[in-house]
């Protein structure tokens, strides 16, 4: 059953919001993915939230882009968190995105991340989920260990090229 | 019966929102005014929206600042033409408001105005309105013409007193 | 004859403007599409909205970007609703059209959509004329239970598909 | 005990950080407060964020403001929830801060609320405790209750007052 | 006769356009004042762009507010260069402003001052007219030398007195 | 004898400032283009712009971008018209540029353009010049009716072909 | 004789440029203050940067508002270290200025600090000369100290009085 | 050993830092290079900044985009003088960077450069080592001075051939 519902407005959020399933797949905790517009399909929005924790959902991920209700709309018909993620617009970059997600009135919060910021909206959703459950709090300190240890990795191996040959690698590598 | 409906999402845009009353009270044209949050009151926003035409609405004026969603969940609920006011904040100007109103999805319009332009919010409703009512397109022209001749006449004054004079004249008079 | 009239600053306008056409066209209501500076052709822009209701218009629906006065001076000579479309522009992404489009003052205002937004431009029209006209209303409502079947159908596969299947489909379906 | 750890940059924060400090004792929950900056107190901030969990948090609020560095500072030593506030202020009203806070880079998220939002910041917390703690949950359906039903009284007033007296009164209560 | 012709879209911004006046007042240069919006009267505007040059004006300074299309408007009736004055709004501090007089398209040019900047407007005026009026020409480097003599007495005071002496002396003075 | 001189910061600006030459081309009068860094060459900007007036130079246009000073600098050292176009930048798009341009101090005016506007300021420069010459204050008036011609034609051929067949006729000309 | 030179464009800049002076007054190290502005005294601006280096000084600060110059034209003439203060200004709270410093051009930096942040922009130069000045740079590890156990200090005081106390208290004193 | 550290948030940022490299390079002053992330190596950012002195840095220069806390922690464990670089990113085009890294608080300056302005952090770090080091300053001079050589032979290149056949050459270089 899952934990962590991600409900994005269009299916043309999928390929940014991809990245917080990719992360909860890598902690293999269970999730569904939801495709529903505040707009378009309002009562189903507010039937998605109002049934969220029966369903037995404990956070919720809502990606939106341009007048972006998505997020608000889900946090005013439950209490569980709501976390949300700017789409990037091609008008305005995400800067209306933004705007609509974070300055909620007081009373109905929504966690908001960074534009585009969908894995660490999933890494936010798992250290909510690590206050209870000790499995994820400890795999949350491998995944902080193994981001180190990359960026260590990086530097050594800059250390060893300098930084002409690892641009150069690295070019060619991707 | 109120064909114009105005709503806001806190009271505390009521002092911007009253002069859209007034403009109706000028034009004698019957409107509601209801203090309704999208956030806090989800379930009476979509009712509200979702009956404004049994009630006898035309057209629904909605105010709201910050994360400025009561505008857009109202026209989700129906088509009836939505005008939405974004209210100036003490943070963003109403930048926020402006781009959480303006920045709809392709398919739910919303009739967005200049922040804190409810008066103009009234008179577009009207405008609408007069697609079908001579009374009222009749008084538009004539507010247009009183428009007009206040300039006028202040061009007139101005010329008269120079502006050194006129501008003492008008800080005595405010 | 035209029911709605849609006019912009610069032909090179039409692939936005485009969308209003589209929708329009699906709803079979009569249009004309003009081409008229405000800058450069000033007395044709005046012409254009003085005679817009002898003509029959009832809604004029005006793009312009950059100092995008075109809806403003429109909406300057005649009381029939102007709704404006703020246009992408390739310096200010269109913030610069947006400011000048929905920040009228008192007393003249132009109903402001998202930047490129002309097919919400053209809903909105048709909910103006929806007001008056039971067939327009009715087209309305079953557009609006096409675009949600649409978006319920988008989330049924991805839930068949699951989300890595669904995005591969649809990058080769694009 | 404290379970919320509430610490600012400046104790210039203080009044606005108080709203948080306000719903946490409205909801019985402790929770200690701190004045400790990121670039004056680098140390201390170190050592606040990596021994917060041993002293029993289970969430922290940050506010800071400007280049506002000190919730993604406490982020990166600690896997417990970090929620952001930004702050106002006087040059860039706060958008300096909202940007330093929001835009976190992958693997490192910081949970933001709204420009000033401390006391949506208190709330986001208690729904992450009420994920495991059934007295918060309940408060916090009774919290929506109460915010509802403060809207419908002023709805209520605001209907029978009319708006005019209902605005005089209000001014005269304020 | 007057030389230069200053209009503005409101007596409301008559405060600041005042400055435009008072340098040509110092110059001794003919000019008249105008109050007429684009808006509530376009044809007195097009009238006074149309007319302007037989009268006998040189060059037109225009000053407006928000979504300010009087001086391209103005700029679209004739060829009498003319100068735009952003004035500062109390919702978007005259970003609105600048950006609706700056960014004209190819064709008609509007030669934009700061915001708030009529004096600039006022002696970017006066250095057109000097391409042709030695007297003015001679007066506008005297006031440069005036301008340049003002800002070394200063700093010769802010020399002899020290800066703790000289701001105190500044602020008794003010 | 050059009567307009076009300079800019960098010969990466004179894609852009070419339309300016192009506009003065067309008009057939003498201009000079340099390139001339205010920052690099303080000394070459200085006496370019003391000497301008004794070289024949009535009129300056100056393009620059990011902090853009060249046209502030220049303008410091005569008093001869100075028509800034600011330069659209890789990662501010401009608005740098154009911020650095207009947001001159009292005293010393630079008549600003749209970002990347140069062929406007070569128009206006031109409108400067014909408040003296009357051949191109004539031609002026041409251009003018060349462009209104320019968009009537397109507006015709719209209207012949309608706006699907136009918009593929233009596609394939383009 | 003085090593650092606090240059403003106007008198109105000093109330702000003031800190600076207060910071190396406490550092008890020298330093001159100039009133000199980059657009009316443009040649005195180049002498004074030319000079800058015979006359003793090693680091230069210069403080500008709007299209802010200043601190740009006296790095253009001397190759010390130049730290650019931006003012916040009245209509565009010091955004113009912070852009017209700090995106100056390959080749000529301007070191940028806060809007509004003299005192910064003293302490940076402090750390420059420390790198030669076992003096100086003994005063800023205690600077730093002192800064620290403020901090302390205020949230010891804080967690003995509680916020509220600590609150009522600060207000009373201030 | 090196003299100046160059340090990066991420690897990514290593193509837009490596020109300050370049002009290390030239000028032949040692430096290393270190990627290291605030966020996810928050000890080992300690303790680069904490040891820089010790391990003979005399400046360094931070690069990072986004959330950019990389400069400003750096510079609260260290009175070396920190130079910002603020990365350039997909979302906000490095406004985001810019003001995370230039407002920061009173106490702790960062010297912030452009945005993307490496090469004028390393030559702003080469004008603080020139303050005592003879062979830097004289090279310091000799690189103004070939800047200005490119940029006078730029111009007189443009003015033998003409503009036009300057832009062909130019682009059949590139």
């Amino acid at each position: 059953m899952a934990r962590i519902g991600i409900i994005m407005g269009s299916d043309s959020d999928l390929p940014i919001m991809k990245d917080a399933c990719d992360i909860l797949d890598e902690f293999q905790v269970d999730y569904d993915v939801t495709v529903c517009s505040a707009h378009r399909l309002p009562h189903e929005t507010a039937e998605y939230a109002t049934g969220a924790e029966d369903r037995g959902l404990e956070v919720i991920i809502a990606g939106a882009g341009g007048a972006a209700h998505l997020p608000g709309v889900i946090a005013a018909f439950t209490i569980l968190p709501v976390i949300g993620v700017p789409i990037k617009t091609s008008t305005l970059s995400g800067i209306d995105s933004l705007y609509s997600i974070v300055q909620m009135p007081k009373g109905i919060p929504v966690a908001t991340v960074a534009i585009n910021g969908s894995a660490n909206a999933a890494l936010l959703a798992l250290e909510m989920l690590a206050l209870k459950d000790t499995d994820i709090k400890n795999q949350l300190l491998k995944y902080r260990q193994k981001m180190s240890a990359e960026v260590l990795q990086k530097d050594q191996l800059l250390k060893e090229l300098g930084h002409s040959k690892y641009l150069k690698q690295k070019e060619a590598g991707s």
